[in-house]
C-alpha cells in the first residue's frame, strides 16, 4: 500500500553532495569554508552546560535576532532565524505559494528549488540563463508576465558564482507582483568593491526576502543555522504560524550568536578565500579548464572533452579529492570546485594536471 | 500588500507555553524532565570540537539511527531522526495528506495538530473524548467511516495522561485505511506494569507511524531531537523526499546518540518521576483538585469554581510557579501541571494550599 500524496510519489528528492567523515580526504564538493569558525564559537561551545538543554530553547532565538539585527542595522522584527537556510526556503514556499501557483527560477540554479516546489504542489517555471550564464535580457519582462507568486534567485549564483548587482534586483522587485526571494548563501565571499547591499532594499521593497546562512561564511555547516531578512509583514506569518515552534536548538542559538557577534573574524576568512579563489581560477584557466568569474567560494570550470568532466571527477575521487559533478543539462561538461585552503587548492591543481596529461 | 496563502492568512499559529530563563522560577508548564540528562550527554558535549561544525552533518544522522534501531530492536530503515518530534508531525502531514484530505484527532489533544492541518490545507475532524476523557465507544467506527487519510493520537494522551493499550491501537490500525500516527512524546513515563509496546506493531501493521521525542524522557528539550519509528515504506518518502536534507545538526546528533546509548540513566529518572507523580496526584486530590490518573509526566486537575483555574494559574504565577492553563473548550476549569522534583512539587502543593484557602 502506498500512502504518498500523488505529487510526492512522482517527485525525486534532493540529492546532497557526498559527505564523508574520513581523514586524508580533500573535500571541495559542498562549499564549506576551509578555515575554522571564530574562536568565540569554540569558547561558547566549551562553556555550554548540558543542563541548559533540559529546558526548551527560546522559541524565537531572541539573542540571535538581536545580534543579527545589529549586524545588518535593521530591526529585530526584520530577522527570522531558521534551521539552516533550507528551512527558510521551505517556510517561504509553505507560507506564500499555494498548490498550483508558480515559482520562477533560473536554469541552472540550486537544485533544491524544484524539489521544494514539487513538495508544495507548485508549478515550476525555469528561465534558461544565457550562454555565458548571465540573465536573459528580457528576464524582467518574463518575470512580470509569468504570473509567478515567487521568484527565487541565488546571488551570487550557484553553480556559477556570477553576481547580480543591487540595482538590478531593485528593478526586478519593483516591477514584480510576487515575492523576490534572494538566496544569499554565498554572499559573504563577494568582493567588497562591488558594494553589493540588498538589505538596504527591504525598507523600500515590501516584496523582498533575503536568505542568509552561517554554513559557508561562518564555517558552521554542521550547525544548521540560517536566517531571513525581510519586511516584517513577510516574516510574521512564518514566525508565528508556519514555523515549527522550536525550530532552532539551544546550542545552535548560542553558537550562531557568538559567530555573528564576532563577524570580524569571519571577515578575515572571506578575504583569504577571495585571494585563494583568484589563484585557483588562474590555475584552472592556465590548464585550459575555463572558469566563470566567481563571487562565491566555488568556481565552475569547463573540462576539455578529451578527459570529460565525469572522468575528471572520478579520477580526482580516486586520489581522495572530492569535487562536485552535476549530471544535468548544461553542466555535464563542468565541475564545481569549492575554494579550499591554499594547500588543498595546490594539491587539486596538481592532481588535475597529472590527470589531464595522461 | 498581503502575500499569504488564504489558509495561512485565516489560521492561528501554535502558541508554545511560556519559556523563561529567569532563576528562582518553578517551571511546571511545559513538561520538561526535572532531572538532568545522562552524564554521557554532558561528557559528549564537553568533548565536542567546534571544528566538527565546519562540515555538513551526516544528512541521515546514521549513528543515531543505528543506536535507536538497537534500542528498539528494529532495523535502521525503521528509524527517521527529526528536529524535534514536531518535525515528524509536519513531515508526515506534508508527505501523506493532500490539501482537502482529512486528519482525525480527538478533542482535546495536542493543539499543534489543528495548526499543522491548517498549514497543509487539510480538513480537521475532531472526535470529542468522553466525559472521563476516555475514547468514545464508537471511535473505531467513526475512524473507519471518516475517510480520513491520517489519524493522530497522542498516547499517553495530552493533556490528560490517559493511556490507550497496545491491543486497542492494533485494532484501530487493522480497521483503518489511513495512517495511524501514534505520538508517544510522553511514553517513557508509562508504568512498565502496563507492558505497553506499540513498536511491536510496526512489523504487522503497515500503516502505523510512531513518534518519539528526547525532549521529556531524556531531559533534552533544548536539543530539539525526536524520531519516527515505522515501516520502511512510510519512512522512505520522508527520509529521501520531503525532509530538509540536513534536518538535524552535528551537535544534536552526537548528544542524542549519547542519550539513547545511555538510556539506563534516563530510565532511573522515569522511575523517580513516576513516584513523584503519585505523590503529586495524591496531594492534589486531597485538596479537592481532582486529577485524571496519568501515565505521563504531568497531571491534569480540576480546580474548584471558588478560585477558578485561571485564577489559580495567575496566583501561582505571582509566586513564581508556572503551570499550564488552556483557555479552550472543556479545559477552562483545569490546570495541567508537570511533575517536577520533589522539592518543586512540595512547593507547588503548599502554594496551592495557601491560595485555595484565601
Amino acid at each position: 500500500m502506498n500512502f504518498e500524496r500523488p505529487n510526492i510519489k512522482t517527485m525525486k528528492g534532493y540529492k546532497p553532495g557526498e559527505q564523508t567523515e574520513g581523514s586524508g580526504i580533500i573535500k571541495l564538493n559542498t562549499n564549506e569554508n576551509p578555515y575554522p569558525a571564530s574562536p568565540a564559537v569554540a569558547a561558547t561551545l566549551k562553556n555550554l552546560d548540558a543542563e541548559n538543554l533540559r529546558r526548551y530553547p527560546p522559541p524565537l532565538a531572541d539573542s540571535f535576532r538581536e545580534a543579527a539585527a545589529k549586524l545588518h542595522n535593521v530591526n529585530e522584527n526584520n530577522i527570522i532565524p531558521t534551521n539552516g537556510g533550507d528551512e527558510l526556503l521551505r517556510l517561504a514556499i509553505t507560507t506564500f505559494v499555494d498548490p498550483n501557483e508558480k515559482i520562477l527560477v533560473t536554469q541552472p540554479s540550486y537544485s533544491l528549488y524544484p524539489v521544494l516546489t514539487s513538495i508544495q504542489g507548485g508549478i515550476l517555471i525555469q528561465i534558461p540563463l544565457q550562454q555565458d550564464w548571465s540573465m536573459p535580457s528580457d528576464f524582467e519582462v518574463s518575470l512580470t508576465s509569468s504570473g509567478a507568486k515567487m521568484c527565487i534567485l541565488v546571488n551570487p549564483h550557484a553553480p556559477t558564482g556570477k553576481l547580480l548587482d543591487t540595482d538590478y534586483l531593485a528593478r526586478l522587485a519593483d516591477s514584480f507582483q510576487g515575492i523576490l526571494l534572494i538566496d544569499e548563501a554565498y554572499v559573504d565571499f563577494v568582493d567588497p568593491d562591488f558594494q553589493y547591499n540588498s538589505v538596504s532594499l527591504i525598507e523600500s521593497n515590501e516584496n523582498i526576502l533575503i536568505l542568509r546562512s552561517l554554513s559557508k561564511g561562518y564555517s558552521l555547516a554542521g550547525l544548521r543555522f540560517g536566517y531571513g531578512i525581510g519586511p516584517q509583514h513577510l516574516l510574521e506569518p512564518m514566525l508565528y504560524k508556519t514555523r515549527d515552534s522550536y525550530n532552532t536548538n539551544t546550542v545552535a542559538q548560542h553558537l550562531a550568536t557568538a559567530a555573528i557577534e564576532s563577524a570580524d573574524y569571519a571577515h578575515s576568512t572571506w578575504d583569504r578565500v577571495r585571494k585563494s579563489r583568484s589563484v585557483l581560477t588562474d590555475g584552472l584557466n592556465q590548464m585550459g579548464l575555463n572558469t566563470v568569474p566567481s563571487q562565491a567560494n566555488f568556481v565552475l570550470c569547463q573540462v576539455p572533452n578529451s578527459i570529460s568532466a565525469k572522468g575528471l571527477y572520478e579520477g580526482l575521487k580516486r586520489q581522495n579529492i572530492l569535487v562536485r559533478y552535476f549530471d544535468q543539462d548544461r553542466l555535464k561538461d563542468r565541475l564545481r570546485i569549492s575554494v579550499g585552503s591554499d594547500t588543498e587548492n595546490t594539491a587539486l591543481l596538481e592532481a588535475i594536471h597529472s590527470l589531464i596529461k595522461t
